[in-house]
């Protein structure tokens, strides 16, 4: 009887923003997962089910940030392998992630290596950053007719075009690319209709209500999430 | 002293993926508001929460579907003030919405008012249907650099270009209009990239992972969400 691999999201930060399945998936498995890569997020998901995760085994999967497309693959298909190990000796596999696993999660590349080899599989959703972020700021992400575009800052090619498009938009990992967002942002004229969230639900959460407010306050953080409006 | 209107979402449909802090918040107030439309969602509300919620004081908001805009606003300020009666007797009130309060949610609504008249307000996150349908359907809903595009479809003359958007789309409230959507997407060659949720989480949750799948089956449902990929 082989085991099954449940990705689970742990919700943005707060303990208390973990679903009960999580918590209750987490508590019938025997092995804990926890991404490794250079980032700060996989130590946050570890922390946010810390309580949960006395007694399991505790396993690192190691995902360096290849660039090069193959040698990442191999990297992958290496994590994978890691928590095969645990599956084939009939242990259960909790996978913890930051946020949501569907939602650019590294969890995602484990599952499908994984279930693609015939593994059982769940994955158990999770509170999205921008959920929580516009929860935190009081106002809506959408409503009635508009449209949300979820828009990853990081390298992308396309930003300029998507900043432009219409609709409410969320900017995720925007990370060293954030300074020339908002700056193109206020070009826009959205300076007033861009909200900034930065380490939703932690201890620090701070919440900026424009680009000047955030710039004056001079405090970024590691987690930084915008969210522009069409209307205010 | 002042009661405060928490707007509390309570996730797709399976009572699970409750938050501990939609769990704990409900059992801190006084008084549940339900939303109550021609619709469907705010039962489902109700029942996900029905365990936590013996001896409370149970409040109906009623929200009439009024084409007028005018006649609409004035129907929105008499339910807020429905709820604000409580809140100037000192009650804290928690009001249910299904899914998550800031993506497509009535609750807004009374929010926008209620707060704008200087009550304390606080939302609650909660899993929204769309990545809870990516995880039943074991896909991603997005990764890497792509985007995602939630599109409500309902009465949207901007549907035949945002369906034709580069990126990943998530298809909301399509109702009466889905099968112009599902048509629509197979003419732009989408037809095996469309991904099916109907009822997603509850009992009778079917789940397809093409439109012909979804048509053969002749089983739509009330909570329809269709997720498109641009790479399978």
């Amino acid at each position: 009887m082989k085991g099954k691999l449940y990705g689970i999201g742990t919700g943005p930060g707060d303990p208390e923003l973990l679903t009960l399945k999580a918590i209750n998936t987490i508590e019938r498995c025997s092995v804990i997962a926890v991404p490794k890569t250079s980032g700060d997020s996989e130590k946050v998901a570890f922390t946010i089910v810390e309580k949960y995760v006395a007694g399991k085994e505790l396993h690192e999967c190691h995902f360096s940030m290849i660039r090069d497309l193959e040698e990442r693959k191999k990297a992958r298909l290496l994590a994978a392998d890691g928590i095969i190990k645990y599956l084939d000796e009939g242990k259960d596999v909790a996978f913890v992630t930051l946020g949501d696993p569907t939602t650019y999660s590294t969890y995602m590349y484990m599952h499908e290596i994984i279930a693609g080899k015939g593994y059982e599989t769940e994955i158990v959703p999770g509170i999205t950053s921008f959920a929580a972020s516009a929860a935190a700021l009081g106002i809506s992400l959408c409503e009635g007719d508009e449209t949300l575009i979820i828009i990853p800052a990081s390298q992308n090619d396309r930003i300029d075009e998507l900043l432009k498009e219409e609709g409410n938009k969320v900017i995720m990992k925007s990370g060293r690319d954030l300074a020339g967002v908002l700056e193109k942002l206020k070009e826009l004229g959205y300076g007033d209709k861009t909200k900034i969230a930065c380490e939703v639900t932690m201890e620090n959460q701070r919440l900026f209500n424009s680009i000047e407010e955030y710039e004056k306050a001079q405090e970024g953080g590691y987690f930084t999430l915008v969210i522009v409006k069409e209307k205010v």
